[in-house]
């Protein structure tokens, strides 16, 4: 054996909410956590979303025994229709991850028939020197899943995104007996989830959601129409349930939700009594009392059922009416509190009473606050700890949290991707760095690194517009030929622009002239008509345009 | 008297955050309450911030008799220097808030003289029809004001922005006991503050955000850099207290933060005991247990002294070393949440202890939560109630509030930006609209109503990018001179575009030279090249970037 290391290399998800992927690597196995995407900053203009730098599984790809899937989120799963394609190696996931994958691949219309392999959440697999045991965590969406990794060195265990909650709505508490167990017997290393360190508290439990809809459902005159995550099977099943109890029928309005509705339906997650599910069109004529819509358009996703209602579109079966009430049982992603807000503010303009997580407890989400985040370091009692899934902030927050309960400062890495750590027994240590510099923007269908430099342009771009010039000079002569042409776009209002572009014009065309001629070369030429337009665009309307000459010789 | 209505009509802060500005008018009367400015939205590309249009006062300009200002925040007097630029009207404010318009006046550069009336926070004025008194009200800056106004129709009580803090820090308790005997004397209409309308309960007293940075203080072994908002003076005096008790001396870092001292501290708003104040340079050498600093950044400015701090830029005083804590006694303004995380994350990786409002209470706002609004509506008892300054959820969820504590529906406008409400003694209606359909952007140090047209352009630009092409045609043989030019900017990244442009330009070369010869028409010809690139562009990279043909003729 020439390496009695075992190497960490987080690819995703350390120093950033999103694109998870971590890396474990001894002697010759290296096994992958997760393959997830992110959405974009504000600043990442254009870009749809962002998935890891995978340039150091290229370099060892004979090594790689397996991706292993904690769960069926975006952030867990999104990317593997990518990382698939330059990768062919076996997926491990439960049942309802399994469906999800397939159901993205299929969506993003990958061709290949992956390797995916259904493990039940007690399930074990065996890939060269890593031993991998699932075991259930509860979190906001069904079939979620922690690891307990056996390596040469000692036990790993892997959270997963996890919360405490001993009163889910479907079995699915985070097992903490069999942590305990493992806790006791002795763990390496811990990995645990960092998304909520910076709350205070216990997180609050499904069952007070389930107490404020049905409160909510009894107390409507008129029609309830919820929504949330299509993917949070778990809420769908308290709408089903306090349906049921207050005599109302279910329709859903939304393609997603349908699809996973139905998904959750045939695996079994979903148990729904007979005559409460509904088409719209079969309980449409039922009296509003009677009636519960569940709908997409939690994130105020401008083509989702919900922003339809609320805009009144034509192409909306549902049209708010005075008795409407609409609750929002989801908080807004970072990035998406404009779109959400606005949504509540169109259905308060239709009429609707609106009930959203700041009036009423009707969201609860999926990770744990710093006591539970401590209850699982108690549990675990790991001798080397690192925080994973978190902004910088949310990981430093973490390991203050482990330190708290007794682990000492420097067996907690706090690392960022792309840090290689390398961990024996007694000590770990950075040891280098892997390339996730150049993160990967998708853009379109289209794979690619985005540089700097097009994000650049795309912000000036979007900042003062641009102008273009076509300048063309007569080779023979020397002299222009004709007026320079310019053509703006985003700069200023347009029906001001017309005026602007003619004088733009006059003012390069004498520039240009009087300078005793135009310079032969083509470089210096363009920066006289970048220096000529800059400072008349500043002097007339205090902007800086991006300003793209193109000089033709004749 | 030809008219007995009070018209009612407001031109920013209803249906959004920002840009305050309500008209009274009366017979021959008008009456400008706040000339606020808002900050743009993530679609409002380029823009600096967002003016009120007052084209209805530009009507009306020789009835207007003022413009009362109730503080000296950016959305109440922001858009001072424009609106007095088009309207030499007086104004009329507190001293506080008359310096720091004074001083936006000047950072401005408005030369004109403008004619600013100094009125005590009892003070009353009489302008043609209307009787204003002004009031105390306790917010997150010295020197605010409600205002009672007589008019010929009844009293009208405004809270301006308020809160109910029965301790605050500088004695400016909100004048319950005198909106007592205003309500129990009959009051027509009352215009309340939304912005908090969401929140349950009472609001937090300064008192708490006092203990917890005692507490802090306390605790902390090396030096305490804390940021706030330059203007909340009472949180820079708790900063000051606290270190006086403690015996650490305290330094400013920033601009804009030692401006508002020194403002604050010679009209006696701001109280500084003997040598607690000192300059960095006189401090530094001070052990850090004995050292506070006092920042500017508390938004994540990318220019500001906490964000140089935390990006440990070259030109900082100051460098953060272990031991340092950190207080951000702010919260983000919205739309600023990202600049602050990134800068949290910095301080953090810095090896700072940052402690922020999820962390612990080192802030609270300016605003009266539920409870608080309902004791300004049972205090004030009125007639007919508009509540302002808000987005329309925040107005709808205070006209649900003023309903609960007895106010007639009917007697209740939910009114917006430009809505023109009529009132008289018993009723009340919308009977037009003034206009405000055309937002006025600043853009630079240009005012100009930016159409739609441009903010869509620039949004197209910053997808994709933009591709120029220049094409020659020889207008005699009307074939092309040359192979067209192309030129991108924000398409793709830059080191693969070269490779990019030369297989378009020989596409759209062959594709003109195919087709039969070049269109006559400059029109057909523009529209041939772009459908042309267009297909190009999205097979080629799946993308669909503006295009901009120019065509020559020679």
């Amino acid at each position: 054996m020439k390496m009695n290391k075992l190497r960490i290399v987080p690819l995703g998800g350390l120093g950033e909410i999103g694109k998870n992927m971590m890396i474990l690597e001894y002697g010759d196995d290296i096994v992958v956590i997760d393959a997830g995407l992110m959405f974009p900053n504000e600043e990442m203009l254009g870009v749809d979303f962002v998935i890891p730098d995978i340039s150091y599984l290229l370099q060892k790809q004979q090594k790689i025994r397996g991706i292993i899937v904690t769960h069926g989120h975006e952030d867990h799963i999104g990317a593997l229709p990518y990382v698939l394609s330059l990768l062919p190696v076996p997926v491990y996931a439960t049942l309802f991850t399994r469906d999800l994958i397939a159901l993205k691949l299929k969506n993003r219309g990958v061709k290949a028939e992956p390797e995916l392999h259904v493990i039940p959440s007690d399930g074990k697999i065996t890939l060269g020197n890593f031993v991998i045991r699932f075991f259930s965590v509860c979190h906001s969406i069904p079939d979620a899943v922690g690891l307990v990794i056996e390596t040469p060195l000692g036990v790993i265990v892997h959270s997963g995104d996890f919360k405490i909650d001993h009163t889910p709505v479907m079995g699915e508490v985070t097992d903490v007996g069999r942590l305990a167990s493992v806790g006791n017997k002795g763990v390496l290393l811990l990995f645990s989830d960092s998304t909520y360190a910076e709350l205070p508290g216990h997180g609050v439990s499904e069952v007070v959601v389930g107490e404020t809809l049905d409160n909510i459902v009894a107390g409507a005159s008129g029609r309830v129409i919820i929504t949330t995550f299509a993917s949070l099977v778990s809420r769908i099943q308290q709408v089903i349930d306090v349906a049921a109890k207050h005599e109302r029928r279910v329709a859903i309005i939304g393609r997603s939700m349908k699809e996973l509705v139905k998904a959750a339906m045939a695996t079994g997650y979903l148990h729904v009594p007979p005559d409460v599910m509904g088409r719209f069109e079969d309980i449409k004529g039922l009296p509003h009392n009677r009636v519960i819509l569940l709908t997409t358009g939690s994130q105020g996703e401008p083509t989702s059922a919900l922003v339809r209602i609320a805009n009144r579109d034509r192409r909306s079966q549902v049209h708010i009416v005075p008795g409407d009430t609409v609750v929002v049982s989801a908080t807004p992603i970072p990035g998406n509190e404009m779109l959400v807000n606005r949504t509540i503010d169109a259905l308060f303009r239709q009429g609707a009473r609106v009930i959203y997580n700041k009036l009423a407890q009707v969201h609860v989400h999926g990770h744990g606050s710093q006591e539970d985040l401590k209850l699982l370091l108690r549990l675990v009692k790991p001798k080397f700890f690192i925080p994973v899934h978190g902004e910088y902030r949310h990981l430093s927050l973490h390991a203050m949290l482990a330190q708290s309960v007794g682990i000492p400062r420097e067996n907690i890495f706090v690392l960022e991707d792309g840090d290689i750590l390398e961990l024996q027994r007694e000590a770990g240590k950075v040891e280098g760095k892997a390339p996730v510099g150049g993160d990967i923007y998708v853009n379109g269908s289209v794979t690619g690194k985005m540089d700097a430099v097009a994000l650049q342009e795309r912000k000036l771009l979007s900042q003062d517009g641009v102008v273009m010039v076509s300048v063309v000079v007569d080779s023979k002569s020397g002299r222009l030929q004709g007026k320079p042409c310019v053509k703006m776009k985003g700069l200023i209002a347009s029906r001001e622009s017309q005026a602007l572009i003619e004088r733009s014009q006059e003012v390069l065309f004498s520039a240009l002239n009087d300078k005793g001629g135009i310079s032969p070369e083509a470089d210096l030429l363009e920066a006289q008509v970048k220096e000529v337009l800059s400072r008349f665009f500043y002097q007339e309307v205090h902007r800086h345009p991006v300003i793209v000459p193109i000089v033709a010789r004749v």
